[in-house]
């Protein structure tokens, strides 16, 4: 069994964490968090020993009456694997901390490309992770864009990918986020920097993106072109997404016309935290105009790359290859809806 | 003087009667409105003879005491011009009355482009309108991407566009409408109606558009590629457009990040209804990658086609050229900020 540790038990660190404990051949050995929130509570609830990440916050664990199993340097040594979920930039002041104690570590999006040894996708760059010591696995809206980019590099080629990515405004506990009634250029410059972050998995991929953020926290839209380098039909490239394991094609009979929709269905089959761990492509939206693909797809920010993390520990301690990584992890979770 | 009627005083039919006020060459005969609501009051208010459009109404107007100036027939027959500013559908309804007063009409972008003689934007083709019975002056979205595209097209030739047009779901008085907190394909087959109904004013331009709906009400928010045939670069290409009289190039140090702040602004400098006649280019996103055009543009759904028709009176009467027009409509509403 993988020993894994999570340091930030925050909105990824959390569903990490059982999504980990789901799997075969992992188990979960403890959770750091700074604070104790309604989050660290719930973690005891769940039965993960719980870590204080700073020092000097003891006190307030100790205070509300929450139980800690210790800091969490002894939770990065006692783990195989650690997955680092802190927000954004404290994972590379962790890097240190892991390499003290000779831990592999995996990070998340929010960090940057540059202290680690690789950028990882599961179903782009697998092997590029094996025996790897530093990680970062990549953000929601380019873990989203690498999965639907690898299976059409594969088959048609792609001579160029222009994206615009209506990114929702904050997720829905985030309260202080807006924009409330705007429509907003974020970045107002060209490229977001979405494009350059694919090319830390596909390097010669010619790729621009434009982004904006809109009142609404569901989920992530992305209105995509891809300029083929050849000229499949659109029943084509749609067969061609439906056979992969990580990509829902929404089918048109559902009647599900945006993020509101899709989270409830998601909701009624049960899934955890009503979260979406595959890219939803709209099929009907699927048009090929010349070599022009374009197509619509909603990203669940809070939960596509819990899957991608899983897989992330098992590239990194040689554990699996890409196939079986993926097929574990997907049965584990119950991915396929 | 040009007398102009006005059937329809809604959000549109309101703006184009003031705006017609304005000019040195043309007078208001009256407005005409199916309802004895707010705005049937405020065009009495301002002086504008108000005539009822559907007769078996009349006893609402006569039971809330607003008084009346005659049917809308009245109107017709005493115009040079009738500018139709009614509901979607409503227009093509109404074709029939207007040809048989023999009074040239002006419709909104919401009628089919099938029943007039052609669709109409100022600056890219205003004389198709000279002498024309039936001419429809292209959306709010349409009328924003016409204006954009014919600089580009004269200067450096387009191979291709390809647009997100990211929709206000409905306009700040549309109560009923949505979407509340989601993000929604609209529609979501390709394409959106938009790259056609540019193509009524550019048959020949190669333009892919997607639509999608937002929770926001104050303006629409414009993605645009544009692939031209040469490659200039962002410099040259924003002093291209900030020649354009309808183009608002926003500088940077205006800090103005969204909607939001464009309207405030267009508070500040005394438009009437805190209107946006000019389409609204972010000049920070101006960008070339290659011979790819990137920028984002606002476009104020409720204003943007004002000034559009005022010209078209003058087109379908011959009354002055494109520039003459296009000089004297900006001059007599102070466009320019």
């Amino acid at each position: 069994m993988l020993r894994v540790g999570v340091n930030g038990y925050g909105t990824i660190g959390k569903r990490v964490a059982d999504a980990v404990r789901a799997q075969p051949d992992m188990e979960v050995v403890g959770v750091a968090k700074t604070r104790p929130n309604f989050e660290a509570e719930q973690a005891i609830e769940k039965g993960f020993p719980l870590y204080a990440a700073v020092e000097d916050r003891v006190d307030q664990f100790d205070e509300a009456g929450v139980e800690l199993a210790g800091m969490v340097e002894e939770l990065v040594e006692e783990s195989d694997v650690v997955v680092d979920a802190c927000p954004s930039g404290i994972g590379e002041q962790n890097a240190e901390m892991y390499a003290e104690y000779d831990t592999p570590a995996l990070y998340q999006g929010g960090e940057s490309a540059d202290f680690v040894d690789t950028s990882f996708n599961a179903r782009s760059n697998f092997s590029d992770a094996n025996g790897a010591d530093h990680v970062r696995v990549v953000s929601c809206n380019t873990t989203g864009l690498s999965r639907l980019v690898a299976p059409l590099r594969e088959e048609y080629g792609i001579e160029k990918v222009r994206t615009t990515l209506v990114r929702r405004g904050g997720d829905p506990a985030q309260t202080g986020r807006g924009p409330i009634n705007d429509i907003v250029p974020n970045p107002v410059t060209l490229p977001s920097h979405h494009g350059p972050d694919v090319n830390t998995i596909f390097p010669d991929l010619d790729i621009d993106t434009l982004g904006l953020k809109v009142p609404a926290t569901l989920m992530h839209m992305h209105s995509v072109n891809v300029t083929l380098e050849s000229d499949p039909d659109a029943d084509e490239v749609r067969d061609l997404l439906e056979g992969e394991s990580r990509l829902f094609v929404i089918p048109e009979h559902f009647d599900i016309d945006g993020a509101g929709k899709l989270k409830e269905y998601a909701q009624d089959v049960g899934r955890p935290r009503g979260d979406i761990w595959e890219n939803c492509v709209w099929g009907e939206s699927i048009t090929m105009e010349g070599d022009d693909l374009y197509l619509f797809q909603a990203i669940h920010q809070e939960s596509d790359v819990v899957p991608e993390n899983v897989d992330a520990i098992r590239a990194v301690t040689n554990a699996a290859d890409a196939e079986e990584s993926i097929e574990t992890t997907n049965e584990a979770l119950g991915m396929g809806i």
